[in-house]
């Protein structure tokens, strides 16, 4: 497949004057070819075609629609090592890496488009007329949720394939009969084109209304307010930084018509270890730690960035054996050269803050661009009086808490924001107190993980990746799962239709 | 009972300096007692309650709550005709109005009981543990949604009982698990707190935490503002005008963390009237219009503001009905002196807008503040370029839209805001006439009605109150119905917990 650099308007492609070129942070240096760059013209133009093949769209058998996201996923394999070259040259992520995420990709695809075939996705009620109900009759009443429309994807770097223009909000909104825009991350275009030309072959050879799709590039913050001020963009879907996603949700709320934001931000995943957790399997518990920690170079929204655990031998052992495997950790290249110098100055703010101390940082090596882990410890008493101590610093760097107590612990939990996930490692022995903190880590996360460890997100129906804000905009949604198509969708009841006027997932024959 | 005009913050009663004295309406004087003013403090400390309650009140068995608000809905019935007179006197409502609202409200009271007694409330989803998958093991993941946090319910003028204190809005934030704090609507205060001691009471009998509701009263805007940005305050509930809707929403954006404000604001709820429809039966639809428009004089959410139809002699007999009919309607007494106001300067100024004309005015008559309905007309195009003419104008004012056919109803259409009911006349030989249009109105409204009037709003599964802005803030939800309880939920994952320390809802046994 050639990479031409166009943007695809629909089915249209669009090249402009200006443009940009991926950097393949590895080696520091700019890739072929140049991307254009869409202007607030090509904004309108993509949001004005998604409108004009919404109504069509919505309304095809959701097995048409079941089809599309499957051929979307044939496509994107069809596209071969291609994509997975480009990916790693435009993200330094390993090919290993790579190739699970295409599958996860695809696999989310698929995912929604077995959910289509099932009738339950429309949420379908029906309470029927009681004619001779006393003293007014009861009339007919029908409810199916139906699309909001055209959506405004961001794709996100940490992710090129499975968060990004074929990812999982693109699959969530196409299942839920809503057109997508995205706005293509700066660091992958390459990726995202190879992408981007796999749905459009999809959607022409499944039938889609022209419109269905269109992908504009960009690294200008102006072409994504632009998307999300438009009128015909119904939600927004987000993955990023809470600076980025504060300021979409911002313009959003300042429209004529306001429309729902969708994102997710930042998490720390506060990590809890028990004390007989602690006292059993310190060095082990240490050691896993240290290789969700350092995953990915600690680029997944779901890294392990605090640790809380009652101070002690155990949690001596613990730290003992992180340092250890720490040093044993070389530093991997990280996404792109903004987001290695965003690491490098937070590990410097956080080792500056008052009452933090570096226990340790990883391997170094002279790897370009390379996310070095970086290990911190505080005080309860410290971390308590500085809420920026806890803040995310995106990479392999994280904070050891050492609370004096239960009740110590519990107050740092309550300061604590809203996260994506809160884990828990402990033993039969540890029970009551899980139980007593229960109640606080349901409050503070989406997900609660026990024995395990925060990286990994199931792509199923029973995941939540989401959670209070800060860690995203609405903590009623989820980003992943089959859950996540609900972000999409608005319930419309029918009173008193004939049947045959009425939607066919609702009619009585 | 006796009215003490305190505030309840928790169960206890509190009574302040500064007071106000309701209005009865009819008759233009004070009744009394005086009731207290809620300072920001008191505020305070009934958020703080509620958040304190916040826990245990959540983690009840969802019997025990469903019998709190069983108790609830038994105790307003046993506060007897004292709640209905009460309340006769404040808002101006007929007697047996206010005994189908009562009706109502304790309807929907035990409407949420039964659905807590259901167990699908909580959207369980499981997936187990697959320890042999490969390349990795699937951790068991379990799903159930939460409730958010404790919630201030906005009292509304027009439904003293049934969207009040103990409304909609109450029951289903407290069936959900939310405790509740009430800004009383300052018309109905005395109402109010009958209700409000029939809520202590049955939260005393069934054992509840303190807190789990209280009830502030005020007639300034600061005490709202106060509790929406509260930050014990999780979501808001709320039924009133946009500006106020507007201005509440704009509070809560603007919080440390930001929170779902569910305001249903403004609706005129077009009625179309198709070609067959009005030559079969114009003089029918004409007097059911008129009784639907004047309905409660006109004070409903869902009132037929707006009439669209194509101009001719089905349209002019209609019209002929409906002025006929509307001669006949002795005006009522308006809830509220500044409603009654309002309603009189909204049909002054649409009087007044070029390309309408006045068609009628109900009859007149000496009662206090009676609103004398009002039929106005305009032409689609005049309508097309004014967007101020289709406004909202709380009370039994109507606009007829004449058009000249198919494609200039679309454009009427297309540039209409969102509402919360968009009704069709309709026969057979309408039907395709009605499915060109359908997707259109899907776009528009939360609830479609087929040869109905949008007044009457059933409590049931199937219910949809709500729509897209702005009709309410947030069209994926609904205010009426078992639905209604979704707002105030959200979901959490359980990931690789022991089953005893799991939520009794997600154990394997």
């Amino acid at each position: 497949m050639t990479i031409s650099g166009e943007l695809f308007i629909g089915e249209e492609r669009v090249s402009t004057e200006e443009s940009f070129r991926a950097v393949n942070t590895t080696l520091a240096q700019c890739i072929e070819p140049a991307f254009s760059t869409a202007a607030a013209t090509h904004a309108a133009a993509a949001c004005e075609l998604a409108w004009s093949a919404f109504d069509r769209f919505r309304n095809l058998d959701a097995g048409l629609r079941a089809g599309f996201l499957e051929a979307i996923a044939a496509q994107i394999l069809a596209v071969g090592d291609e994509l997975l070259i480009r990916a790693q040259a435009e993200s330094g992520l390993a090919s290993a890496r790579l190739t699970g995420e295409r599958a996860r990709t695809v696999g989310q695809l698929r995912m929604f488009a077995d959910e289509l075939r099932r009738s339950d996705w429309e949420g379908v009620r029906i309470d029927p007329a009681i004619p001779d109900r006393q003293p007014v009759p009861r009339p007919d009443l029908r409810l199916r949720r139906i699309p909001v429309g055209p959506v405004a994807v961001f794709g996100a770097s940490n992710f090129p394939l499975a968060f990004s223009v074929a990812g999982g909000d693109t699959a969530a909104a196409l299942a839920a009969g809503c057109p997508v825009v995205v706005k293509g991350h700066p660091a992958h275009p390459g990726t995202g084109e190879l992408v981007a030309q796999a749905i459009i072959a999809a959607a022409r050879e499944t039938n889609m209304p022209n419109g269905v799709f269109s992908l504009l590039n960009g690294r200008d913050n102006a072409l994504g307010g632009a998307l999300v001020a438009n009128s015909r963009i119904k939600a927004v879907a987000f993955t990023g930084s809470r600076a980025a996603g504060l300021a979409l949700t911002k313009i959003a709320n300042a429209r004529a018509e306001p429309i729902p934001v969708y994102a997710e931000m930042s998490s720390v995943n506060p990590v809890l270890l028990l004390p007989t957790a602690l006292s059993d399997g310190a060095k082990r518990l240490g050691r896993e730690y240290v290789a969700s920690l350092t995953l990915g170079v600690g680029q997944f929204c779901t890294n392990p960035g605090l640790v809380l655990a009652q101070e002690g031998a155990g949690l001596d052992c613990f730290i003992a054996a992180a340092i250890g495997a720490l040093a044993r950790v070389a530093p991997g290249v990280m996404l792109t050269p903004g987001i290695h110098r965003a690491y490098q100055q937070g590990v410097e703010r956080v080792a500056r803050s008052p009452g933090v101390s570096l226990l340790a940082r990883g391997a170094d090596s002279d790897v370009v661009h390379g996310g070095r882990a970086a290990l911190f410890a505080t005080s309860a008493a410290a971390f308590l009086s500085n809420a920026e101590i806890g803040g995310e610093v995106f990479g392999p760097a994280s904070m050891v808490v050492r609370c004096a107590g239960e009740a110590e612990l519990l107050r740092v939990l309550e300061q604590i924001e809203g996260q994506l996930t809160v884990t828990l490692h402990m033993t039969d022995s540890d029970l009551d107190l899980a139980a007593r903190l229960l109640p606080v880590l349901e409050r503070k996360a989406g997900r609660l993980v026990v024995n395990g460890w925060p990286t990994g997100v199931e792509v199923s129906p029973a995941m939540v990746h989401g959670g209070p804000f800060p860690a995203t905009t609405d903590g009623r949604s989820s980003s992943v799962g089959t859950i996540a198509m609900e972000r999409f969708l608005r319930p419309v009841c029918y009173q008193g239709f004939p049947d045959v006027l009425l939607p066919k997932s609702l009619r009585t024959r």
